[in-house]
């Protein structure tokens, strides 16, 4: 019976233009041949943290026991931020501490945080400054991914000292909540920080400027070509347009505010 | 002797940019961590069924025998449409039934198609309505892949009931056919709907508005920078720019007429 | 034991809009199950070879041992440049005779080279001149991977005759060098022609027009927004912008001259 092959998911803004992250697996596969590489996204917004997080919080739990994920954003590389190893009840998490992994760990507490600072499982003992996703973070998580024990990888980290929270916060108002669009999907959909527990089994709105905007189960509630907002995929509510773009429709961008009310 | 992986390919229009592509694949391998992953595409532009049709047929053919091929564009998600899993002499084909197979189970005919309603392997019991890919497609062809026989995915469909043709038809004319522009590749190459039987060994040339285009064998027959028009690689004929781009130097749109003439 | 599965890496300018990519992993799959697949970029700009070169000169040496490196950007394909298999001490290369392989066997010399001329290793004995790709260059490497040595795949060359060079080459003046902007990555940064060893251990700076700019350890040598040079990832110096974008700062071009001062 052969072990099941060990899975590293990886998220970065490094884009695909660039080889930078074919690099990371090939210095991945150089340590560890039989990993399985699945690349979440890597076209984070360049230096936008909190997208990332976001990235991190859809997709973790639909991995199996014992995934390692890798994700890099980070603008201070090279500088003072410290780079961690985190493992949770399920999950492994690698690369800056800068609040990259806050989100994820609000729902899935560190059990332990080390801070990567033992140059045996980096690439070399002189990393680049301006690449730790290659030289330093690849190689923590490939050598995880062998079955070192995190504690190996550096020193142990109070986990009160981890970054902080990048979690949107809603702020409760007269009949529902103020909130904010905190991300745009490619299909043109706001996804808003409201969660989908402030709605389940009630009628509810979106206001959004002047336009209310109802709350539906699916695109198809809504002729095409109209606006609706319901609860995404990802646990969020969303607004968009059944067979169409919301984001052509509305003049609305990250950051906004939005208001939910319950009918 | 250990077997070869299973091999799942998979197209949507869900792009790059969101992490759901890999939400997927962390289903599947949550499933059958032996699976080997391959993508086709995932920039099919939002919900165009005919285009994502169009690469399930010029990809199929070349996976080996057994191979499962998972494709969601899906602009009725959550809808009355079915989600169906259907087998063929070599391979299997799951997704939304609006369509997407169709071309490629006109030349690879269907043996037994189901109707995927068996909640046991879905994600949950409970999907959410907008992402079937993740919650309903994705488990299917998983399960597929570890060898779940079709039938038990759910219950069987009368073939004739499959979700009707998207191949491109070409009108017989005088001296030639006329046909449309069905795609442009990013090269700026024009895909047009006349397949490549039509010209085998023959002299020919295509009728764009008052433009004549040559028909030749490669790139290099005319200077660089000239149009020509040639049998392409998925076995249809496009028109091209040798070391250009047809694209800058045609106003021509997916859809628009033009006529092959067999000199 | 089991054997650790062979890599291939692949690079091209084929985007990933058109599955063209997947059809040469499925056409790799079908001869060599178990290999494993690793994306360098296919977003080389359209028949740009000097880049492809430069992606593969930054990576290679991140992959293990044995690992075959398929690269196409084939302005040529299907007209008289040879199809070629090379191998060095530590690696293959597969792909056309176009100087795509001419940086990377400057500091990783061929030991052998061959004319992809045998038949038998191609898809079938008439390959499509538009799609060497497909048809040639990944059965070729799919067969190395398997172990096939390589004098079966054609005809040996002599190495004198390989496509010549397309090496930066920098101009020694009074205090310092001449060079040029040699790509320009996503993040907006500019990878210049001038190697780590021109600088390691010195003060210098960068000329460029009017602008002065100097030569750094790491980023946040700067205040935010501020410009610097420094030594990037691939072993070249790159002009950047402290958590910004030098692209958008500076009105540079790939090919623009630039000065280096040892201060």
């Amino acid at each position: 019976m052969i072990d099941s092959p060990q899975i590293i998911t990886l998220t970065s803004d490094f884009g695909l233009l660039d080889p930078y992250v074919g690099i990371m697996k090939g210095v991945i596969v150089s340590i560890n041949p039989r990993v399985s590489l699945i690349d979440l996204t890597h076209d984070i917004p360049a230096q936008n943290i909190c997208l990332a997080s976001f990235a991190l919080l859809e997709s973790f739990k639909f991995f199996p026991a014992g995934t390692i994920h890798l994700a890099i954003v980070d603008p201070g590389v090279g500088g003072s931020r410290r780079g961690i190893a985190v493992k949770t009840q399920d999950s492994f998490f690698v690369g800056p501490d800068n609040g990259i992994f806050n989100r994820v760990l609000k729902v899935n507490p560190p059990l332990t945080a080390i801070n990567l600072t033992n140059p045996n499982f980096w690439i070399s003992p002189n990393p680049k400054p301006t690449f730790h996703g290659r030289d330093i973070f690849a190689p923590v998580a490939a050598h995880l991914s062998r079955g070192v024990p995190i504690e190996q990888v550096g020193e142990s980290i109070d986990l009160c000292t981890l970054a902080g929270s990048l979690e949107p916060e809603c702020e409760q108002i007269e009949g529902g909540w103020k909130g904010y669009i905190q991300a745009i999907d490619r299909f043109g959909n706001f996804i808003t920080s409201f969660p989908e527990t402030y709605v389940k089994g009630k009628n509810w709105a979106i206001n959004l400027g002047e336009k209310k905007i109802p709350g539906q189960e699916i695109y198809e509630s809504v002729k095409k070509g109209e606006l609706l907002a319901l609860i995404g995929s990802h646990g969020y509510i969303e607004i968009a347009v059944n067979c169409g773009n919301a984001k052509e429709k509305l003049k609305v961008k990250v950051g906004d505010s939005i208001s939910l009310f319950i009918l």
